[in-house]
């Protein structure tokens, strides 16, 4: 975002000072602080009472999040189960496979055919043990959004935290974190269009979180290490744009993913656009292209100009979440996800449907390992 | 720095794809990234075989360090005890602090009357169980340089590791960190005229490493999390500068920091600068006046244009850093740390001493808490 850019470039080049100095260059960034912070209460929805973390990453704030179980509640009562599904992304996975280096116990629950994680699946791997339910709101990959209402009801019930990673959420889905029964939420700064480097926590008021960097009062003592408020600053301001942007995202984005989805699959019959009938995020659409591997089509698609994804690292790639989520293993790994953005125009989708269909088309000729339908 | 946010700008406007990403967006920063990373590895004097992490700030950085004792130390040995001072700062005692919670013993080592901490006092306080010692290279707050080798030897010859924070000595000290003996390094990224937000981590080529945040493959795994090519970029610009400075620095900035001392003594002669004999910093004096409470000198010296510090928090206060080092209580907390940088100018010191030594004739009439000597 531009905006947030010009917002950052202005804080450092007129206040870099730190926040916490006692002399006027510190003052001096105190507004940019509360201006950033507010927006982050507003696209989030918050109240007064809960806590917002601001970090250097997503992936930062699910460790915090994940930590602070173990030494606020483990620690306190006891209880060491933490679960999520195994169709998350690769932070809390194994900030949780790191728990139980040290006596936790984790337990991943497999989504349903709908790519979907089902609060009777939840359900079914809590134990009175349970501290911790840890979800992606919605698929990064996919788009599919999970059941957040009926699974925070749930570990209400059950008195179990209840963690929701929100980064493919916010600016493109209309919530009430009262409503989700979460005790904390995640985000990423940089799906945002914020910097790299941003990223947020949110925790409900009254809930106590330890900190994860220790060492200082900054922010309360919830997060030490200098800090950035030019970081902070750019992102306050790319959420304002994201929530002004959030109905045209819903709606017009929604219709271009559509339109991207129909045109391919009218172009290229054998494409596979996945969980079309369940609620899925505006922008992201995950299609499989049988009869090629999903990296060679990437490759010849960012040649031509289409940047697409399929995940990264040792989890969450998308062949992964697709077998996950009972998909046959070669129609899984032959899927990539495309998303869009508010600034995805129409002409775009249209030089992006010719260019994805007609790479299809070419592989599907070269290809030796033709999948069979 | 201003070379380092036009760096950051150029990436944030044209590079600002995901190193990661398999497409053309991603593959364009990998240019930067190399660039920043060179410039990281010559301030430290780094070997190729060493690693270096990138992180958020020198706090993430320390709490990493702290933390990969316990995994890949402790878990695996059974060796629980970490040695640092009662001078250090907040991240280190905070994070060894946290490893107290699960069965780690922490021992913080007095400073000498010079405000040192001697390798005789390091081993005095090590035992066969000893895992790390985690030290600040120099104080931050009076300059004193702690004699880093002997203990570097000392942890060798013990087997423990050795870990050196850094941030006050990059670019202010010639030295080599093989001599060192240290086995982990860090620093924070603004005091090298960076943008808040950054900070780094150099472990010694070889030694095992545990990731802080978890979850992802960014930086070979070491620091999961959304890359900041950015962030690093503009690190490495401000890198660059700060070793082109140093010889200023370690000369011209040492002379200003000697006049500027001389001038508040010759003009308030009961002015007490610490520790001039020992080892120091070439750009920070601490300075006592006695008669008065620091922070009211530092309220006055705020209001006139001149930016020091007492430290922060509840730790490293220069009160406290002082009496750690046998200082008589009253006098401790009449003090305040000055710091120069590059950019300070003869005139600037010249109108500082005239600010500081006004201000403290004023105060030192109107204290009611007169010091007697």
């Amino acid at each position: 975002s531009e905006r947030a850019i010009s917002k950052m470039l202005f804080v450092l080049t007129n206040k870099w000072g730190n926040l916490l100095s006692p002399h006027l260059k510190g003052h001096q960034v105190s507004s940019e602080v509360v201006e950033a912070l507010n927006s982050l209460y507003e696209i989030l929805g918050a109240k007064k009472i809960d806590d917002i973390v601001f970090t250097s990453s997503g992936a930062e704030a699910v460790n915090h999040v994940i930590q602070s179980v173990y030494y606020d509640q483990t620690l306190e009562s006891g209880k060491n189960h933490l679960i999520t599904s195994n169709i998350d992304e690769a932070p809390g996975i194994m900030a949780i496979g790191r728990l139980e280096e040290i006596n936790c116990m984790g337990k991943m629950v497999d989504a349903n055919k709908d790519g979907v994680i089902t609060a009777q699946a939840i359900a079914d791997a809590m134990s009175p043990r349970t501290a911790m339910v840890s979800l992606s709101w919605a698929n990064g990959l996919t788009g599919v959004i999970n059941p957040v209402h009926e699974i925070g009801k749930l570990c209400e019930e059950r008195g179990s935290c209840f963690h929701l990673d929100a980064t493919h959420v916010l600016g493109k889905l209309y919530f009430d974190l009262e409503d989700t029964g979460a005790t904390h939420v995640t985000f990423n700064g940089d799906h945002l269009h914020a910097p790299k480097g941003t990223g947020g926590l949110w925790v409900r008021g009254g809930r106590r979180l330890s900190p994860f960097i220790v060492g200082g009062i900054e922010q309360a003592g919830l997060r030490a290490g200098s800090f950035s408020t030019a970081n902070l600053a750019a992102l306050g301001e790319a959420a304002k744009e994201a929530l002004d942007a959030r109905d045209f995202v819903c709606t017009e984005v929604a219709r271009l993913r559509d339109k991207l989805e129909d045109g391919i699959v009218s172009n290229f019959p054998d494409a596979v656009p996945f969980f079309q009938n369940q609620e899925r995020l505006p922008h992201i659409t995950a299609i499989a292209f049988p009869g090629m591997t999903n990296e060679s089509l990437l490759y010849q698609l960012s040649r031509s100009g289409v940047y697409a994804c399929i995940g990264g690292g040792s989890f969450q790639q998308i062949g992964i979440v697709l077998e996950n989520s009972g998909v046959d293993h070669h129609l899984a790994h032959s899927a990539i996800s495309f998303s869009l953005s508010r600034e995805t125009s129409e002409e775009e989708i249209d030089q992006a449907i010719a260019i994805i269909v007609g790479e299809a088309k070419k592989l599907s000729k070269l290809s030796t390992c033709f999948y069979k339908k």
